[in-house]
């Protein structure tokens, strides 16, 4: 009768081995690192462009993207200047820790004091598989509507930071602030929130000055 | 070596045989019945509810809801006309049709002449399982962008039907309609394909055509 939990929970103990030693990996290499989550189209690639944009030419970036299919989101990355992977899941929903592992074998990580890793395009099981990153973060996006926090409580529940994209389009589309951050602070009590469009560029600098925040804390560790 | 694959493929086929028991349940009470799956916040909820203000009044409506967490969502559609159900997943990322056949025990199905299945959102997992429900139609939305197609073929390649709704934020946000309407011709030539806007209205007149004339088929074989 348990077997099937039991096999789930194996799984997952060996997924959470195997973060611990990225984790690893990544402190030794003195490389701070973001899992960004988010629904599909939420804004996870712009946000990396955007990024790259303001502080490559500051400081070494690399992304691992993960897509069910195609490179696309990578070789935007890399145009907009990253040391980019892809990582197929071949159908998999999510990214685990043995993904990312061999990511990182293919990448070099000298000189590199970020790196940002995009999650697949998804609101439910990304949030169930820890990579060892340092800080997960959850893109939301104005027109996605404001009850995805109650409708996805895990997702919300477990991340270090909200983007909330696309404020540009609050003018056109029904959401209520108010509603959406009651959501957001029932589940995740003081979450850190940055609300800001890539499109536009508004109020980017914010979420510029934590990433560059938590990069130099985690030197002076 | 291949133990997960085989267990993953009997649970599929004990799905698949459910999915079959579903469909002749609902023939046998001459329901046509439709799977909506989508991205979290593409416009699944809304196209319900504009859907029952149009033909509620003609027809029996039943809307079966899935989530991961609260009855919101069937609550919209109770409050619009529908027969409702909520099923709750606790979690899991798609619906299956152990799920469906419970909900489907929990409602009166008589005098209902369509059944709308509101899958959990998802761009991934619904792709993978059957209910038995007789066509899949999928709801893209204009702000999640125009390279969806690309990133996420398996949802892509097995619909029957193609909502494209937001056409109101076109003006507001990049998309290459062209572009987008290649990648969904590659994967699924010749897709019925309905670009609408649930908040304006516009292009409905299309979507309820085909849906009224579905059922009709269905009715007359």
């Amino acid at each position: 009768m348990n077997q099937r939990v039991t096999i789930v929970e194996n799984i997952l103990s060996a997924n959470d081995r195997l973060a611990a030693q990225n984790r690893l990996l990544l402190d030794q290499a003195g490389i701070f690192s973001l899992n960004f989550m988010a629904s599909p189209g939420a804004g996870k690639t712009s946000l990396i462009e955007r990024t790259l944009q303001a502080i490559a030419d500051q400081l070494g970036i690399a992304v691992i993207d993960g897509d069910i299919a195609t490179s696309l989101d990578a070789d935007r990355a890399a145009a907009a200047g990253a040391r980019a992977v892809q990582i197929n899941t071949g159908g998999e929903c999510h990214l685990d820790a043995v993904m990312l592992k061999d990511a990182l074998d293919r990448i070099d990580l000298e000189g590199i004091d970020l790196l940002i890793v995009e999650n697949v395009g998804n609101l439910v099981c990304p949030a169930s598989f820890q990579l060892g990153t340092h800080k997960s973060v959850l893109i939301a996006s104005i027109p996605e509507g404001d009850d995805k926090p109650y409708k996805y409580p895990g997702m919300y529940r477990g991340v270090d930071a909200l983007v909330i994209n696309k404020i540009d389009l609050l003018p056109y589309v029904p959401f209520n602030m108010d509603y959406f951050r009651s959501g957001v602070e029932v589940l995740n009590p003081g979450l850190k929130t940055f609300p800001l469009s890539c499109h536009t560029g508004e109020g980017l600098q914010s979420w510029l000055a934590w990433v560059i925040h938590e990069i130099e804390a985690r030197r002076n560790q």
